[in-house]
């Protein structure tokens, strides 16, 4: 027979699947002897059974009755006694602390009969007794029975009211009470249609009820999607019995942490209100005290909480925070939780523990969060300033940013071209916009979430956003927003905060953050402890990984900056970025347009130089680490004017009766358009098709980044060069790739009579075919990167630029297990990846295999790299260090930020 | 240490791997006895090596100088030798019979010195010793040192031009030859800056390697490409003894057939000249005499012959071709193989041989191509008809159509609409034509071969096509094509023969094929054989078979047809093409373009009867047959006008000052159609996408096919309903769709009061991410139907509409195994099948599992699925009875016709 029931002296802090966290850590406590009023908790079993079934699983409630039996024991109270009642508090637990759930009924066991009991054991107080019954009628009708909480808190105000003007609660005496309760009584069978249940135990029955049908309710489903916890969870209710910090001025509530969760001090640090039950704290009716000012209300209780707080500490290894109440000079623990922090204090605190002595290195190293290291880098709004936000959306990518406001992305990219700072302002963006979203300070849109393309893109670039900030209304035609009456035009200064979503008019002072500092090598920064941790930790992550990380890199800037955060290699140096800018385009598009084998070599001959000399600063810039360079990837058509555009073009110059050698060139340009355009561009002519297809191509680039490393290596220095075919999906295309690029290299250092250490050739396995051949194509290749974008995008057959109509929904109803494009897609892209990666290494076991896939960067991605055994990852530069920590994690154990 | 080489005497017929198929046979042949002229095979291997080294890998020369010696003995001739020497045949055989390598140099071994034997032991025929030395030097000049062959025959035609007005070769006396041998022996050091070897040994050398190389020559290679032979099987050498049948009026060679190749009856067939050498034969030179002919000229040797056929079919049981020189009355057999014939006389010879006892059921069902079925129900030009063709291009698909000739897809389909028969005629076709080439009688274009898209398009859908008849040439401003100086305009009559390539002006006189109009009652073609042996041979693969077939069909029409073809059931009913057809557009355009819910259902609630009148019909025409119908599909914008197009429209409008509630309304209609475009509609908001993003056009779906099916059951009927979703990634997708649909389709029983035996809800496995995740999905499916165009197109990342532009150049350098989209790709596409069947499998034994992309009607696919375990597989109508017939032989054995 299921156990559904456990005494909190049953449990402990390790059986939080089952009871919840807060059941668990309830449980905990009492066992460690620390002041838990007496309780039991009922499991998510229970839960989980109950929403299936729709019905109490069998031997629940004589369960319930025994131990609420042995509760009423233990206080030597009875339910609903008109003497000497037990009151009781049900609260939820899940695993997780999750808001939207149902949270607490207080006071549960009361009616007319125990009413009379508990004034009596309050010594006939009376107004406290009959301000505990219409907090209960109120919770109750409002939390279980779904009672609008508003028609509870308009009787409230009438009766204040009638008081006077300005009367607050307290002003209310128990005669005003006895009214009140009356008329909560009728509200609440106005809107339930029934009678407030007398009978305790039906009170129970339906609290515990509504505590699990709340698991399924719709913020909590909402929080669940957002915060990837699973939906099999179920939760726990916990029933307490009933301590009061409303007896007076020697009773209150509080809530303390052990060290400060802002800045990760070892200082007590909470909130403390007296004469009040917990839901006054939440509900802000009076202002709290610092709980240091409980030292002088109740000195005793104070010093009995201090050390709580570092029993409780000394106890979890962890910081925590608890909810305390005082009942007449006495403290109870009512909870207890590993507490939140801010990204900065994470650091601080666990490099402090560490140092303390009281958790070890690794330890240590899993108390932070990868996924919010970046956010330490990013710049804020200074702290002095106090200015008043125009609007406010979304925090959708965290950072501020200051700079004229630009309307498209075309403006944006040519005014950062002439050396402006530009904010972008859109409804939305699209794929269309990426150009110049890339060259803005900040984004800024009116529309959309924090899945929306523009967040997403933000995030992935490490640029400022504010999402979604509805108040702002853009007026295309008059280049201009207005926000809450104000209007801003293009090329005004603006100023938005990734961090809180709001937007400013204006220039506001920014600060760099001390990291950023820091690692500029400020000395002062340098002094401080979030730097002290952060070198601290980061040395023992590497000191712990297995997996190298390297950095996807296109030009030399973007190298000497991944290389400042540690990167050990290039990974990824895309080819395409150099094809563009004024004078390449047109060599480009000669390429593309050459009719004749001579045009061809013309405009690639061209293109040569400019090509070497890129490569020739990336190769200095990672002197002595490898850096893996993709020959060319995307669709010829991506050099070329928008079909649609240049058709438009040429049919109105027409019908207007234009013509001219300068139409025809466009009638020229349009037909090649139109012969190169593709219904499916991502599935067409590109990567490895393009080599074949125009060999030239390749082999110059093969030439250029040969001819680069050779004048490196005559200066000096010592490349390490890995060239990389993209979009292979058999063995015969990097097989007769390499027959044909070869012997151009070795032409190279032959005649530059250079010999390279490292020069190695390999390929992408971003294509679903290439993953499952993999055993055939490592015969002839050095090393496997994977392309986790492409694979992901083939593997879903979802396009990156085009499921922004429906990912949304996907991810609200849990269609895919997370976005794809942000985190591996482990059962069906990882399980490509693992195949490739166990069977290239099992026909070639000198294989080295990387990722340069946006994944790279992706704390939960480098966790499953690290899992699959392969060699290193690759990410943006501003992703290096947040990988560098994931790898160390991955290697240390299961990280705590994927324990979820 | 390797064996290189062979004596006759050594080998047998299964060893033509080693030996190659001449080899091989000429040694079967030896051991049983027939008269085959003493000789030896150096192996494929030495080949291979020597392909590899560039040389003679060690040892081969010593061996084939013992062979050599040996051969010597046997003859008691010596080679080289001024008495009697011993002179050889050199011939290639590689295991497959091929053109394009080095073929035969006869006569080799002389030279000045064994000329003189060579008359001698001819008894002073010197001008057959003269003609043996010329044609010597001409055969090694021109195939051993790639001579141009016109400098020889220029040479013998003024020779002959001395001779006299008309003289033949035969008119040259010895006096002529001798003059003429020292003209070919100058053209020889001419053109190779050598003289003639004169050492045989080192004229057996060279023509030795001559054949090695040619393994590896352009046409040999292009051959094997066009016919998937592997380019790793080399090539052997045959050096074989020579006999001459130009040694006087009691001498001759020929070819001959144990059997009819073309009609396939049991006739002694063949060809034989007298006086003459095997190479005459092929060049033509005299017309050579009807095999029965040689029963009055040499009536021994005529009866030798049909023994020995008679032995070689009955050893073989198979029909034979064996080519022969009668050298003075005697008979000798230089070759043998087993014939080709026409896919006609294949069921004919099969039938016949299981009916004499030859062969057993098995072996006959194995000896029929299925890749060729489909040409024997196709329509052929009237054997009655003598017509000139005006031009002549590839015979891209079989079949014979005529029609009026239209020049683009829309008139094609628009003239069709209005009930005439037509031609389509472009340059070349592009998958925007694909309306108009279905409904055309035939192709015909003037670019692109063999797997041009039109070539490809044609063969899929059974149309006749000719193509690349380049002759033609087309003038789309005046409506005309011309070929040869004809002249021929839009709406003229043109008929076209897809079996021979040839094009027609005017209509010729169509015969359909005997098994069409078997197939259709007529007794008389009931009576031919080719249909005793179509039922006998189709009813043991029926027997065997154990994949079921079904037929992949949209409407009530294709469903009759495809069962009266013996289809099993429909494995796929698209339903895109109910939504085309002028009013359905209509209302599916409003339904694109609603803006509210109201509008949405209003739409659909148009389309339901229109759907659901099309599933009664087709449940009617496949009573008591599953039908599987596939929710809607592709991208909602292929049902809205192109991008480009509705925006030049627009655009000029405008810029003529157009305005008006029709330009508004095409203005509106942009703003949709842009919004809808997407960057890759393949990877996009299709499928099960577009049945999540719009949840009533599913259940409106859903509630067509189950109220069909209620209307069938109600009139008797059996329908059997499998409701099939598109495009599914993830276990959920499917799962949720389930739980939207079942209830509609409950209600829809419910309402109706019937009960469906069989009402089965699955999905498309075409992502590969289903493929390998084919273990979750099974748990929430009934059945999986592989959709291997989308599994190919994600699996190579190779979009369909697109890789026009370089899968001709993937296929000529086998980047790919074969065209995937034609042959399930086994070692890529294939695997992520099995993993999908085995995991589906394990998960869910109760799932049942088919194919339904194009693959499905293609024998080596369709080998695979039987090989893998599908449980059907699905194809066009017109591809059943093929599919039928390679399910059967596959169940039998590996088909002859993939052991290429």
């Amino acid at each position: 027979m299921t156990k559904y029931v456990y005494d909190f002296a049953e449990g402990n802090k390790d059986m939080k699947d089952l009871l919840g966290g807060k059941g668990a850590n309830l449980a905990e406590m009492t066992n460690m002897g620390l002041a838990v009023p007496p309780g039991f908790t009922i499991t998510t079993e229970a839960c989980l059974r109950y929403l299936k079934e729709n019905r109490f699983p069998d031997g629940l409630e004589e369960e319930i009755e025994r131990h609420l039996r042995g509760l009423e024991q233990a206080m030597g109270k009875r339910l609903g006694d008109a003497d000497d009642p037990l009151l009781v508090s049900v609260r939820s637990g899940a695993k997780f602390s999750m808001p939207g759930m149902m949270d607490t009924v207080l006071n549960l066991g009361l009616n007319e009969d125990s009413l009379q009991g508990l004034a009596k054991q309050s010594d006939g107080d009376w107004r406290f007794a009959y301000d505990a019954y219409r907090r209960f009628i109120q919770m109750f009708g409002k939390i279980v029975m779904g009672v609008p909480g508003d028609a509870f808190e308009e009787a409230l105000d009438r009766a204040k009211e009638r008081k006077g003007p300005d009367a607050k609660d307290t002003d209310l005496d128990a005669e005003d009470l006895r009214a009140l309760i009356g008329e909560f009584l009728s509200i609440y069978q106005e809107h339930t249609g029934q009678d407030f249940p007398a009978e305790p135990r039906e009170q129970l029955r339906l609290a515990i009820e509504a505590v699990f049908k709340s698991w399924n309710g719709k913020r909590a489903r909402d929080y669940r999607r957002q915060n990837k916890i699973s939906d099999d969870l179920g939760t726990a209710v916990n029933v307490v019995a009933m301590v009061f910090g409303n007896r007076g001025m020697d009773s209150g509530t509080g809530v303390a942490f052990t060290r400060d969760p802002a800045t990760g001090e070892k200082v007590p640090y909470g909130d403390y209100l007296p004469n009040a039950q917990g839901e006054d704290v939440v509900a802000g009716i009076r202002n709290t005290l610092h709980l240091s000012e409980l030292k002088n209300l109740d000195p005793t209780s104070y010093e009995q909480l201090l050390q709580t707080m570092d029993t409780l500490e000394r106890h979890y290894r962890d910081m925590c925070d608890v909810e305390v109440t005082i009942e007449k000079g006495r403290l109870w623990i009512l909870q207890t939780r590993v507490g939140k922090r801010t990204a900065f204090a994470e650091w601080v605190m666990a490099y402090h523990m560490l140092e303390e002595g009281l958790i070890d290195a690794d330890t240590a190293l899993l108390r932070v969060d990868a996924n919010r290291l970046e956010e330490l880098f990013k710049r804020v709004v200074s702290s002095s300033v106090e200015a008043e936000p125009i609007a406010r959306g979304l925090n959708a990518s965290p950072g501020a940013a200051t700079g004229k406001v630009v309307f498209s992305a075309d403006e944006a990219q040519e005014w950062a071209g002439r050396g402006e700072r530009v904010i972008l302002v859109r409804r939305e963006t699209t794929p269309d916009d990426y150009h110049g979203m890339v060259a803005s300070q900040g984004i800024l849109t009116s529309a959309g979430g924090t899945n929306s393309h523009a967040a997403v893109v933000a995030r992935g670039e490490g640029i400022p956003a504010v999402c979604g900030a509805d108040q702002i209304k853009i007026d295309l035609s008059a280049r201009a927003f207005s926000a809450n009456g104000i209007t801003v035009r293009e090329g005004e200064v603006v100023t938005i905060d990734g961090f809180t979503g709001n937007v400013f008019v204006g220039e506001l002072p920014l600060e760099e953050s001390v990291l950023e500092r820091a690692r500029s090598g400020d000395p002062a920064a340098r002094e401080e402890k979030i730097w002290r941790a952060f070198q601290r930790l980061m040395a023992h992550a590497d000191e712990r990984r297995r997996l190298r990380v390297r950095a996807n890199a296109d030009t030399p800037e973007q190298s000497r900056n991944a290389r400042a955060r540690g990167a050990e290699g290039i990974g990824l140096c895309r080819t395409e970025h150099m094809f563009l800018g004024p004078e390449r385009v047109a060599a480009v598009q000669q390429m593309i347009f050459a009719e004749t084998a001579d045009e061809e070599r013309e405009a690639l001959d061209a293109l040569l130089p400019l090509q070497r000399n890129d490569f020739v600063q990336i190769f200095q810039a990672m002197d002595g680490l490898p850096v893996t360079v993709r020959l060319l990837d995307p669709p010829l058509h991506e050099f070329l004017p928008d079909l649609t555009s240049l058709s438009v073009e040429v049919a109105v110059a027409e019908a207007r009766g234009e013509s001219g050698p300068e139409l025809e060139e466009k009638k020229r340009t349009l037909r090649k358009v139109r012969e190169l355009h593709e219904a499916n561009p991502m599935l067409g002519l590109r990567g490895v098709r393009l080599g074949i297809v125009k060999p030239g191509l390749y082999a110059m680039q093969v030439r250029a980044i040969v001819e680069a490393a050779c004048e490196v290596k005559k200066s000096g220095g010592d490349p390490k060069v890995e060239i990389m075919i993209p979009l292979v999906a058999t063995r015969a295309e990097l097989e007769q790739m390499r027959q044909e690029l070869e012997p151009v290299a070795r032409d190279v250092l032959e005649r530059e009579r250079v010999e390279l250490g490292h020069l190695e050739w390999g390929t992408m396995i971003e294509v679903p075919r290439a993953a499952v051949t993999a055993g055939e194509i490592a015969e002839v290749a050095d090393f496997f990167s994977f392309g986790t974008n492409d694979l992901t995008q083939m593997g879903f057959g979802f396009s990156r630029d085009d499921i922004g109509k429906f990912v949304g929904m996907y991810e609200e109803r849990k269609l895919v297990p997370a976005n794809p494009f942000v985190t591996i897609d482990r059962a069906g892209v990882g399980r490509l990846m693992r195949i490739g990666c166990e069977e290239g290494r099992a026909a070639n076991p000198n294989l080295h295999i990387g990722i340069c896939g946006e994944h790279g960067g992706d704390p939960a991605s480098v966790a499953f790299c690290h899992e699959i055994g392969l060699d290193y990852v690759s990410c943006s530069p501003f992703r290096v260090e947040t990988a560098r920590l994931a790898a160390g994690q991955a290697a240390v154990g299961t990280a705590e930020s994927s324990t979820k």
